[in-house]
């Protein structure tokens, strides 16, 4: 919060008698009310029978996000439930197109989809979001903005060997060949969270306890369901 | 789309033998696939028993937008219906605390919360937004987002000295003492819409046929039954 900027203002609407209890300066804004509404997160919950909140699926390209974001809403969709999917790559198609892979450009996708992601749950919806986010200080970040609970990590803990084996994009070829620079798990690092709600493990070996889609999403809604978040 | 780019790696792809067919490059996001899922708008709608849409509400600072975005969210919750407003001021605290008001970033304000409206209304819900939107420009960008019908917008036609008199937030006290430069209606101009689904009118008199918010709210509920959103 810019004090001096604030200090003005308020000295400014003293003189012109206002009140000023409600102003604040935020970031590059200024003069900003907070509306509240009468219809408020829990009267939409009530509605929805459910509790808004965002699922964070986090883990390399290739790992199955996207594939387990889609298994989750289908099956909480069967129940009944409200979901919607933020994808990293769809979402730059359109709020984020004019964003690039640069860092601060990564950190600012990865906020702007934070911050629309805690509207959604806000509306009361089950946000599922699915992508990359390989910073721990990106994922807090965004963690940060949501109440207590309401934030759901659920990290793709899948060896690099078996993503870059996958490739469903042929993007790992593009990287190895040094034509992608800067790509997770090649030449820019992945940080494994260390403290997700949920983790699901895929093994390297194929044919081991390999997880299928559909049990990775029930392992999810069993947590859901444990927390209360498929009642309002 | 960058051709040059695509060709490029068009190219590449297909001496690594990858099919690019879902491959496109948007702005400045490149390698970016686009994810369909088997739950779409028209399921989420089923469940809902409305159409996502979005009621964008133009106007001038004082001409009583949020006031009325409240009174429509509240009588389409008594029925049952799933909403959610994006005031202007309280996006400005999170997805957008990072803007200014100068002019680009002023239009950068709004391409967003169009992005985020056009979300909400994939999301199944009737998204009402309130912010003053000054230019035409803008407001066509953002009804370009979305499928035709499903951008309602509604112009609140109250003269400037009507909303002068108000004042609600003291601000047009501010501009006229040259405190505040470029506010709308002042010194930078407000265009108003010429084709706007909804024109909300309110006559300078006090105590003339001034519309409550109630009965604003109640002639765009109309408008939606009308136009089937209140139904799947």
């Amino acid at each position: 919060m810019n004090l001096i900027h604030l200090s003005l203002i308020t000295l400014l609407h003293f003189l012109l008698g206002k009140n000023l209890s409600d102003l604040s300066t935020n970031g590059n804004s200024k003069n900003i009310l907070w509306h509240e509404c009468p219809i408020q997160k829990l009267d939409r919950q009530k509605l929805l029978q459910q509790k808004g909140c965002v699922i964070w699926i986090t883990g390399l390209s290739g790992s199955g996000k996207s594939t387990i974001a889609c298994a989750l809403s289908r099956s909480l969709h069967s129940r009944g439930k409200l979901t919607y999917i933020l994808d990293g790559d769809n979402i730059r198609h359109g709020l984020n197109r004019d964003l690039g892979f640069k860092a601060e450009d990564r950190s600012e996708n990865i906020r702007r989809i934070g911050e629309v992601a805690k509207l959604l749950a806000d509306a009361g919806i089950i946000c599922i979001t699915s992508l990359i986010s390989p910073y721990q200080k990106d994922r807090d970040a965004c963690r940060a903005l949501l109440p207590k609970g309401d934030f759901i990590e659920v990290f793709l803990d899948v060896p690099l060997a078996v993503c870059e084996a996958r490739d469903p994009k042929g993007l790992y070829k593009l990287a190895r060949a040094g034509m992608i620079k800067g790509f997770t798990g090649i030449d820019d690092p992945y940080e494994p969270p260390c403290s997700s709600e949920i983790v699901l493990k895929q093994q390297q070996q194929k044919g081991s306890d390999c997880m299928s889609p559909n049990n990775a999403a029930e392992k999810v809604i069993s947590y859901l369901e444990k927390n209360g978040y498929l009642r309002a």
